[in-house]
């Protein structure tokens, strides 16, 4: 199987918000960016494997400041490690001034999603070199939100997962 | 300010899964169930505190099996810890089998709400204390997330993270 | 065929108002409302009959208050008589006070659903057994919707409506 | 004020049945149907009055048959009878065969609304007179459901529902 | 093949504009326009052709007016001219004024639809003869409109588009 | 004013084809992707002229080809003429085959903005410049495209449209 880079799923969805996608405070609606970023995390997520994907868990969330309706919304995300058959994406959400043009961060995510054949079986997928700094940092830091996932649903003892245990020593 | 209990804010919400909310392989779409969940936590949240809600994260959300067109979805959402001003809901999301009427979980989420004045300005909300076993459970580990969080956005250092350090010793 | 009672059935909906939900008045629109209790309702029956159900008639729905931009809106929906293959099934709609709590019944409605098999046939269903004593009057004054029905429907003639007729007399 | 006539109101809504719009029979979700028929006839009770209108209740809808997906599905509203400042609209739902072209009625449902001034007030509406054979016996029978609506809601003694209580001496 | 009217075909469609549908300026948001033309075109040519339509080219929106929030619309699509087995479809777009009645123009459009059998194969359709003034005028220059797509294309030489010329000469 | 280039516009907009978005044949539904893409290119036109934008017309929409539901649909829009205060903005459409890639280009579309103040009044909008010999292409085509829409609205004679002209000469 070929390596693949993150650069080589990366995908952009650019929308914008209308009133029926807003919260009674006039601001995207929470639910319909989780949905609009699991659109597009599941679009690297594919173009990585060449499967269809299924998503697995949403691992990180953090709603750092409010969309006001009528914002234009990028949403870019790629995938950032991958495992056997399971891949971790990170998703940046950006919202752009419009007399200015400029750009400011919104908000980011950690979604995971299993690659998947026809019948729903997982299936082995292409690996993944990160490449910018920023990329392997994630790409780091994804081993051990793995190892954490593991240890908090009781499928690795916590005196195993190395690279996490580091963090507090 | 009055102590409330987690049964006091619990938010059920039943539904069923249609043709537009499924995904290719004809079960409820993932961002469908982000966007569902997101709305009955807000509620949990709000009943708890009396104040408007705003999602500050989701911290977890595993999705363990899909969930086929057709099916009935029972979502049910309670305040697992409150903080100062922000509160960790719980989330459990069950299917039921239409002969049988037996209920299986399908999956369980954990979302962050802040409470919010009319002004989006944090307001401090009530206290909250666990009854059941298995709410006294998610109560202290909602605090042992509560520092993973801070310690994996940089805000706490993870020697001064006693109940998260305490599991890897 | 079991005995059930109308708590066997019940299904509540919790939801909240978004604005794409409401009218040009920025109150919950009428057809949306309509069709949260179909679906509310249609659970309810499916649960009574462990069937598929299709909706055979809306015999009386009354919108006595609107229901405002923002609000948290609770569907309690019960089977309350069952026919041959029929069900009746009574709607009560439920909006809340944010800051204290306090529920008020903002509409009621009456629907009935038809059990069906996967070709479409209607199947028999459990009988019903009401147990509340609201309950109780609710199961008997079916019985005189389900004849009036069938008097406008001209399938009935008024003087074998005896329960109907009793009314007027 | 001016008496009207149906024709005067009228309101035709033709539309597909597309898949976001079945139910898991893969025909028209009954609530989508509902929303629909809402639209259509408080279009016809606008064009009536001339007012903002709200929905009152729905008298009745009889689901007779199933409307498949990829139908065209026309609804027909008119108001049946108007009262003092609220109106009877009665809908007549019509699908129709691809290729002959023959159309064949798929359901009727009579919905109330009542007509309102900006600050939610009723106010009064005009006289309607029916015109065609259908007009007039539906105009008789809309006195026969005020009067049971009003009998059913302990508003008015069934000794005093004299068009009513003719029906079954 | 039977000869046809544009009066055969005639599809109406009334609806409102809810919040749900409108751009941040409170107007319909004309995406949601322009997939309303779409469904009510495609029923227009369905039923002059008897056969599954798909669209294939929208040759002209003019968007002359907004359309505010809380409008009734009335979109009326008829089939302006038939060719082979595509069929070119006029639509007009009215609103009305809410206390006068009275309608005024406030977009049209061109579309083309193909009719199709079920495997997705061009089919033949009926010709289409205008009656009245308006309907002529259209149907002629529906001619000149497919010349400037063909030309437009590269699938015709200007010189061979000698209805469209004989306007620049 | 600034002179801007096409590349500054650009908008990308990914995203998948759901159950929800497609016709009857299972493809995606005409009308959502006029949404779409609407929705793009207002974006691009926004970028340009760093102002609100409101669709003036859709000039031209070629269906090639079928987007089947599951398809990842791309959309890229930019600003291909600026004219005093409207913009011309070409959209491309790609699909990807899920295993090797590869993208294939399924439709494209003309669409007109109009730059407007608080108030909707038109305001004045920066040059474009192409760069690329296809902006080029499609910058010239605008011109004749313009000239061709005045000349079909009656507002200039066929005679003073040299641009168009010379094609027919």
């Amino acid at each position: 199987m070929t390596v693949k880079h993150p650069a080589d799923s990366i995908c952009i969805m650019t929308d914008m918000v209308l009133p029926g996608e807003t919260n009674p405070l006039n601001n995207l609606f929470g639910g319909e960016l989780l949905a609009r970023m699991d659109r597009a995390a599941s679009i690297a997520a594919r173009r990585h494997s060449g499967h269809i994907v299924v998503t697995a868990s949403v691992n990180h969330v953090a709603f750092n400041s409010a969309i006001p309706l009528g914002s234009v919304v990028t949403i870019e995300a790629k995938v950032s490690r991958a495992f056997k058959s399971s891949m971790e994406t990170y998703i940046d959400v950006w919202i752009e001034d419009r007399i200015s043009g400029e750009k400011t961060k919104a908000n980011e995510a950690i979604y995971t999603f299993v690659a998947v054949d026809e019948t729903g079986c997982p299936v082995e997928v292409h690996a993944l070199e990160p490449q910018t700094e920023l990329e392997i940092q994630r790409y780091d830091a994804a081993l051990r939100r793995k190892q954490l996932s593991l240890v908090l649903a009781g499928k690795m003892s916590p005196h195993d997962a190395t690279e996490l245990k580091a963090l507090f020593m």
